[in-house]
């Protein structure tokens, strides 16, 4: 009875539930899942999951699973397959299917072409919609999200687009020439897949044709996919900032995801041991005065959180293609300018208290001097980090962050500490 | 002529252009946007920069504007407008119109009320198909996404969804009961916007009728606006850990952003000022050997990283609902154990690169305690906070980070400076 419940419930859903289990109890519910979704689950899982359990299936389940799918769909599995099963799935295969995946497989995963189906039902611009809807009615089902049949020429180079909701309310004489919508343009294979997702967000489409750089249609992309790039996308930077992939497993095995994370602990630890180093020079001046040690973690801390607002803001306005040459200097100078207000805003704050606390107007002044010095650099390398990192092929959502607190936390030890040297044993 | 380009790019995509302006082009080019779209555009634009263009328009262009849009769009835009102009635009509203508003106004903005169109079009069960295509005929155009009828009962129950691919290829003969797709359950209003988010990936909907407690159709959510909304959350929760907003505007004026940045700023201050406090109290220790103020921010830096880590992923495993009662006490043990891995791992790294700077076993020993110690912590709170912060209402997305890293800061001075008084000063 459980396993009715179970496969009762969607594939995404199935899905679902076994990335909330821990990995004993996953297998035992994958056990439980019908045979004929095993492909459809496999599809919705994430990447580090699927993989587990792909790891567990013999060669038989898995070709099964291979040939339940859309063509579409089993190109998003096929990297995860052991060799043997993907060449005997090939070879099960028809002469069509095979060849539709390979054109599918052909383009990056993530670009027009990795995202495209092959099921577009296609007509010619000649006939009218009469004919079209006697052939729908002899075709019977059309694939899932049609919203429109696709108009091509006898080379089936791309012509426009018939909507279903026009077949249902124009009149049947017309022809489809005299109907169809020749404004939406057809989407080049190349086109990266962030920018097909901006197209169906910014026009609100269900689906659009894929093209060769020729105009001929090579198949269409539907918006369930476009939904999952952008799911894709957000969890991306959720997670990268963190050193995470998208796909981590929350209930991972301890020592797998041990050895992940200590990567990212390991540059960290680089990166710090760069700002006690620059401590390090100072140590006289901190023996002389040991507010400073105090005092100087605010300098440093400050300085990360204002940069992280600047480099956020940039980030995400490149991710939105709102940033570029022609403003850039623009943000720029604002962004100077909002770490000079803040700075001087927050230098006074910090000197009163230190003033209060060490009694002492020297180290108020230092610490005032040192954040204005601080958040200043951090504005600078906020907006300039990241068109940077992008240059030298470096994603700036993941790496911005651990760079940008380097940059703070040394330009804030070294401002601070510097300037008390200098004023303590000079004055 | 640039008039002219600049009209002829879809809504969106202008508005998009206006996002990526700086305040005085974007009012040049407002003003040269053809009145007819100024609403969608409106639409269009995050709520700062929409708001700063409203108020630079005369009453009478806002209720232009607002009478050009669709009533669930025209909902969004409701809060935006001024008391008179939404005053005037209800005055000039047909009473059908005005009370679909109403309707969709009834309900919070991030629940399934809130997201709704009216414009369903709706279908009796007893009718044949062929008498459903010919009243398609007589009405004319669809609405836009329209992927399906709705089928309801004459007092307006949900009964299910006749799907224009079914009209379009069954035969006429049959009945819209015959054909009708009874499986997928309509959406009551109250749902919230992330669940309805949740239904759309998982299920691949188009559209989705929408109803009340009483199984009465109110109306229909269709995908566009569901990508919308998947977009705005994951703006929000990148975003809302630099303490910005999701729709903060990167060319806002400099004396806007400075004040709302500084409160983030203020609130980071604070929390530096509590972890200067407990450095403060060993203010002695730090005396006696200046390499403990050189390596105690390394203590608290990797703690803090070790703690993020731990919570990114049980803030994105709660947002996706994989985190519940059942499984936290896994998760719980998983991430002290990761903790504690890596907490030993880099423990014995640092104390050798400190045993080696300092020359000194006694401070190699300190600080590899204090590392593990901290690593454990920044577990512990990792898990712990997320669920704790949501039994608060607080966002963990947004607060968590903070309140992590003042944890992980603390724990790390405290115990690394506790340790070494202890050692300095008893042995
Ligand atoms: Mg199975
Ligand atoms: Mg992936
Ligand atoms: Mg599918
Ligand atoms: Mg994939
Ligand atoms: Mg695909
Ligand atoms: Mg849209
Ligand atoms: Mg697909
Ligand atoms: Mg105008
Ligand atoms: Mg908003
Ligand atoms: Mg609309
Ligand atoms: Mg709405
Ligand atoms: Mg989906
Ligand atoms: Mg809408």
């Amino acid at each position: 009875q459980a396993q009715r419940m179970l496969n009762a419930l969607h594939p995404a859903e199935i899905a679902h539930l076994l990335e909330s289990m821990p990995p004993a109890q996953r297998e035992l519910v994958w056990e439980l899942v019908d045979q004929e979704y095993d492909g459809e689950v496999l599809l919705h899982l994430g990447d580090e999951v699927r993989q587990s359990l792909i790891r567990g299936m013999d060669a038989e389940e898995l070709v099964q699973a291979a040939h339940s799918l859309d063509v579409d769909d089993l190109a998003d599995l096929v990297q995860d397959l052991p060799h043997a099963v993907l060449q005997e799935t090939l070879d099960g295969m028809d002469k069509q299917r095979r060849q539709r995946l390979e054109a599918i497989l052909s383009y990056p995963e993530d670009s027009a072409g990795g995202l495209m189906d092959s099921d577009a039902v296609t007509v010619r611009a000649d006939v009218t919609l009469d004919v079209v809807l006697r052939y729908l009615r002899l075709r019977g089902e059309l694939p899932d999200l049609t919203d429109s049949l696709i108009v091509v020429n006898r080379y089936d180079k791309y012509l426009g687009l018939l909507a279903l909701t026009e077949l249902l309310t124009q009149d049947p004489e017309h022809t489809v020439a005299e109907v169809m919508d020749t404004s939406t343009a057809a989407i080049p294979a190349e086109t990266p897949a962030h920018e097909v997702a901006k197209v169906f967000e910014d026009r609100d489409l269900i689906s659009a044709p894929v093209v060769n750089e020729g105009g001929i249609l090579l198949g269409r992309i539907t918006i369930d996919d476009v939904v999952d790039v952008i799911r894709e996308q957000a969890d991306h930077s959720v997670m990268g900032r963190a050193g995470l992939s998208e796909d981590e497993d929350i209930f991972a095995p301890v020592v797998r995801s041990s050895r992940r994370r200590a990567v990212w602990l390991g540059i960290n630890l680089a990166t710090a041991f760069l700002a006690s180093w620059v401590i390090g020079l100072f140590e006289h001046t901190i023996q002389r005065s040991v507010a400073l040690a105090v005092l100087m973690p605010i300098v440093a801390s400050m300085g990360g959180i204002a940069g992280s607002q600047t480099l956020t803001l940039v980030v995400r306005g490149m991710a939105l293609d709102q940033v570029n040459r022609g403003n850039l200097r623009w943000i720029f100078s604002k962004e100077i300018a909002v770490g000079a207000i803040n700075g001087l805003l927050w230098a006074l704050v910090v000197a009163l208290i230190a003033l209060i606390w060490f009694d002492s107007l020297r180290i108020g002044g230092i610490i005032a001097l040192a954040m204005i010095i601080n958040l200043f650099a951090a504005a600078v390398v906020g907006v300039s980090l990241p068109p940077l990192l992008r240059a030298f092929g470096v994603d700036p959502a993941i790496a911005g962050s651990v760079i940008l607190t380097t940059f703070t936390d040394v330009i804030g030890y070294a401002s601070f500490l510097g300037l008390a040297t200098v004023v303590l044993f000079s004055l």
